[in-house]
């Protein structure tokens, strides 16, 4: 399909160029384009769509911002307009009555935005977009009304449903594992040598979801071991020096990392999904394998120590520590103070097990002084738990690790 | 990837089974599915909504009347509230503001199926579900308040860029081309050697369009004729009889046929697309093809003749008649009456020649009186052709039909 | 590839119009052009070589007949070189006087075919002409000579390393099914709907061997049924009125019907392998599926009853006589007489079921007396059976079977 | 496929490494092994021939050079028995005393590889079993009466109709492209980044053959340049400064690099074929290219020069004495002494320009005295000219390189 579309683009880019090199001269401004292309719609409006976003690739970051702030200003919604919609609906629930409110509820940029979609191949770009908005949006929170277009649309075009599981492994592109290598947020791939170390040893998976309409661009990735015990330290995990063993004699498989690539795709998260359906997968290719879990970082524990003036425990009793902070303090709505915490039980999974000297990297000693935590997730408990934990926060939890927070309060004592 | 979907709802599946077989008896209906939906999320609720499908497609038609004004009335609008919401936007413009307003102006129920489309598969489900829901507004047109939704989410997902254009052939999959025999809504196909000879001769082609969410379900399609020469009448483009030559010896493509495949996504429109996109591969593919003309019927014709108690022309006279009837004939938006025409039109074509005795069934002698038209793609004009019609209703044509216009306002006289 | 292969091919196809229509008359004959690929060799031939196979296509039968007389006698080995040659590397076994001899007791016509086949895509073209080959050699034996370097190439050429499995299923192109439906040889399929009642359900499977030479063209095929406990007639197994299952459910796997598809691959057997495969990729898949079967017909039995001038046994001691039959009627190569047996028990089978009244279709009760034979492929065992057969001849059954044969022998007494 | 084949060989390794586990002492060697190999046949000695395999691969190099001595002596043609038979067939020709005669005329050992090559996925085992092999008969040229017998297999298995061609791009698996970057053996490859400046840019090409018993192991590829104008150096190709321009605008192909990849496959030529196939894809694809030339080497010159006393000519009149050379200097056999020169020359291809300065590398300077030679690959001539110099090496060339040649003669006079 690709080839297909890039036929019709590049008709269609020979009609633009043709337009845009013809003694017409292009005076339009790209707030004219939008105009524009509200005017005619998706399908007679695709060339000015392709030149709005040709345009705003040409915007300096200056340009940018005032063309966001023109998304929010005049295309917003007519709050007064609505309001009298509204009423007329109150009065009389008719189709057409709400027709005319939805129409009105819904800021005019967010027809636009659907309509430059419309061009095949550009929701990427649409993507890199809301990059720049977010990027704008910190400096200038008036900009976040434009925001909540880009995010809800994202939210149906998104939606899980869509996606595509793939594994990454050596017979992957060249161009997606270059993606990987850029996009690793957790422990850094230095060099091709290094991710092949990570993706081709029998006992070493990675899995990425993809998008239909973004082909070979992952959206978010999963590293693997699969390893025989449940692993004490990301040190083991990542030791060159181990026998490398048949996936077939593994019986626990670890995600030791975890990372979303596209920052334009902020907030519509597919990483709780990804790991459910890779465990799923594994689990069925694999019937070895009985285990999974996380070896995850506590990284809010090192600031929680700091802020609260908490003593920090002796090296021998970090983990009692640990526990008790993973599973009882909590926020003001009741959730997990730790926010790696709060995805992985958010997600159904339970605490397993807590480990010191986990992770001796300057990064763990500091953030999570060096402690790392094993998320389980079991497919017959998942749902239990996803449940139990959005009705009630609660944090479901190993013996061992309760355990190791009654030990705890024993302490205070 | 339909294989790690269906291992994780395989997963899923047995956890609702087991939930439903266990001695907690299964006594909540769909509406308190969509209650919990709503209240979980897409994620935690991920069973619940499978378990709304599941139940949805146990209903009755009464039963799915019911649940349809549910959503309707239960999961509508608070208009007072967003009246209210609308005025404090309208004071002050904050993010927060917006955003309570923006989903205030939301029916529930929309992102009710958003969450429900979070189940890997389930789209085709949901555009069923649709298809029931238009069946039912027709006699309760209070339903069509849910249907804004549905076609709202619809446009969204289906948003032209994630479509993909597939060329079917007798390479084609059996259960793709069991789906285009039973769509086919202009020329009836009759069984799979009828098929055969539409789709494997080197003069034939068929293509469609599919969507990523639904694999192997096409969801418009249309079949073309490579010829030589713009063919007068529908009986010579399927004359069986006729010598097949090599698609490179052609110079003409005749659109013949487009058929709509799924009734849930009315409105929807694709065709416009596909044949522009098929145009412009297939002048690619065979740089030999220098015109892509359709045959198509003027539906509105036979029914013009008679409800304006017009005059039939003779039948040497009826090609001026028809070209009368074709451009100058406009409805109250200034568009032509005949819906074929607005088509075509609007997706800048234009109107390139008229043939008399042209389909000699009965449907085609009784609808169109045996004419038919070939609306011209010309890509280089297309864009110019749309933008224009699309301001003014503008009706482009040949010459030669400007002068059947101009014969029989003669003959009027 | 098969884009890229028809590119060059239109390319040479246009060089050889080219010059046929030039003013060089066209003159020559199929054995001047054999003449000349020896000459020019493969590559420089490749014109050549679509020449002869041009010529064959266009040769009536009379004329392919003196054709293949022409390989037989005039690109034969001479036998007094090659006695001579043999004298020489007697004398001295030197690389040279090896590659002189083996040069000299390869008929040339192996090296003419050899030559045909570098072009592209023409396998299936040299297979085809192995068909016609065989058909002459019936009435004119002496053309057995050419046969066996086909049969030797295609050793080669059709290596079962290089065969790839596929399964069949609805989703297959309907190019495939319609060959399919064509090449059924055991239970005939009447149309698209009966293939679509044998592919379809989720308790039917048919896989087949392709070759990447001969793409979209199946060598072999093998149909199964999934079921609960091994079935006792084919009624049972192939009766419409039957309850669906879930291929999980089923614990045994039932092979209904095996048929090559290509005639001029005679001799060159894939089947074997195929049931082999199919089991162990089956077996991966289902791991539920305990036992595989065959459901196979003992086709020389009525035929053994009447030449031996055997007394027909009372139905209800048929399947004794008929176990005697299988396990205790060897031929002179001590191998056991009926063909179908000879197939499997050579495959690493054994026999394991023997059923009376199990088709009773007019072909079933005359060739078999109504009799069907489980043969059981068991993985663990399949190995040691088939050196076991390979070197004695023992046929391996059941103890069920065996006393089938005991109660037989005591009838005799 | 790769898949199934994967499963079945897990059956089979387990079959095998029970059997090795047990209690029976692995006492046998491979010699033995292929004694029964050649009494089991393919199908049943099947585990053999994966024994034979691993076995094979454990032998140390004296090991295997005992084992190749077996192959030659051992499993040797009989020729005593084999004049008996060519005397035998003489007499009568009748298919039996063929089929006795072609059996004795091949050694045995041509069936035991062919038999091994019957376990799906070892064909790159025996290729580099022949790597093997080519290496000891550089020692021992006796050993060059088994390698015989690998070639001739390898014409059948590797017969040119099945190759496939691939591009080879950016988006190409690491896997594949691991092997490009250690395969290229004209310009090497510097790394990740130095292959990704040669695939990725538009205006670079590079295709390979693949086997399909062979997945992912590249058997010759090829690098181009699409450049405007034929170029006068290698370093004009290779200039990383050079502006990046599109495919569609380039009116010249350039190949400049054609690397083999398998040792075990020497002999086997497929270069040549690889050339001319993508000179027609590309010729297709991108119709506005004109010109298919070749920037290769002149190897033998700078030793032509050395060896035959020859007066290096100054430095601008050399590539008059190198189009002398190239044209005029034949081997014994009338054909160019230059290897290069032959492979197109015997390919088709005709000397089109020669070129100063134009390789100004120290291996250029040695070898090739900085000369340089584009050879034109005109489809419309390469059979006339392939078939031209397969019959007599007449040396197609340009005007302009005749001028040189006539202008080298008259500086001589």
């Amino acid at each position: 399909m690709n080839q297909q579309r890039s036929m019709l683009d590049a008709v269609l880019d020979t009609i633009v160029r043709v337009r845009h090199r013809g003694n017409v001269p292009n005076t339009g401004s790209i707030e004219d384009d939008c105009a524009d292309l509200l005017r005619l719609g998706a399908d007679a409006g695709k060339r000015v769509a392709k030149s709005i976003l040709a345009r705003y690739a040409a915007l300096s970051d200056d340009e940018k911002v005032i063309f966001f702030r023109f998304l929010a200003d005049s295309l917003d919604i007519d709050p007064q307009n609505l309001a009298d919609l509204a009423d007329a609906y109150d009065e009389e629930r008719s189709p057409t009555n709400l027709k005319l409110l939805q129409a009105a509820g819904e800021p005019q940029r967010q027809e636009l935005l659907r309509r430059i979609n419309a061009v095949p191949g550009v929701t990427n770009d649409i993507v890199t977009m809301r990059e720049d908005l977010l990027r704008f949006a910190r400096e200038e929170p008036d900009l976040k009304r434009v925001d909540l277009d880009f995010a809800h649309l994202f939210a149906s075009w998104f939606n899980r449903g869509f996606l595509e599981l793939q594994r990454i492994s050596w017979d992957s592109s060249a161009s997606v594992l270059a993606k990987i290598i850029a996009y690793e947020a957790v422990h850094e791939i230095n060099g091709w040598s290094d991710l092949r170390s990570r993706i081709q040893p029998s006992d070493r998976r990675c899995y990425a979801f993809f998008h239909p309409a973004m082909p070979g661009e992952p959206l978010v990735f999963t590293e693997l071991a699969l390893v025989r015990g449940v692993p004490k330290s990301v040190q083991d995990v990542l030791d060159e020096e181990r026998e490398e063993q048949s996936a077939e004699e593994a019986d626990t498989a670890v995600f030791y990392s975890i990372s979303n690539c596209q920052k334009g795709l902020h907030g519509v998260s597919f990483g709780n999904l990804l790991i459910k359906q890779v465990v799923a997968d594994l689990g069925r290719e694999l019937p070895n394998l009985k285990v999974f879990v996380t070896l995850s970082p506590l990284p809010g524990f090192g600031k929680w120590l700091e802020q609260d003036d908490q003593l920090e425990a002796e090296p021998e009793a970090i983990i009692n520590q640990a526990a008790h902070y993973l599973v009882e303090q909590k926020d003001d709505r009741g959730r997990p103070v730790d926010p790696v915490a709060r995805f992985h039980l958010a997600n159904g999974a339970q605490v397993h097990a807590i480990h010191a000297k986990a992770d001796i990297s300057p990064n763990g000693e500091q953030q999570s002084k060096g402690v790392m935590v094993n998320y389980l997730y079991d497919l017959d408990q998942v749902e239990a738990n996803q449940e139990t934990f959005a009705s009630n926060g609660h944090v479901e939890t190993s013996k061992a690790v309760r355990a190791l927070v009654t030990t705890y309060k024993k302490t205070l004592i």
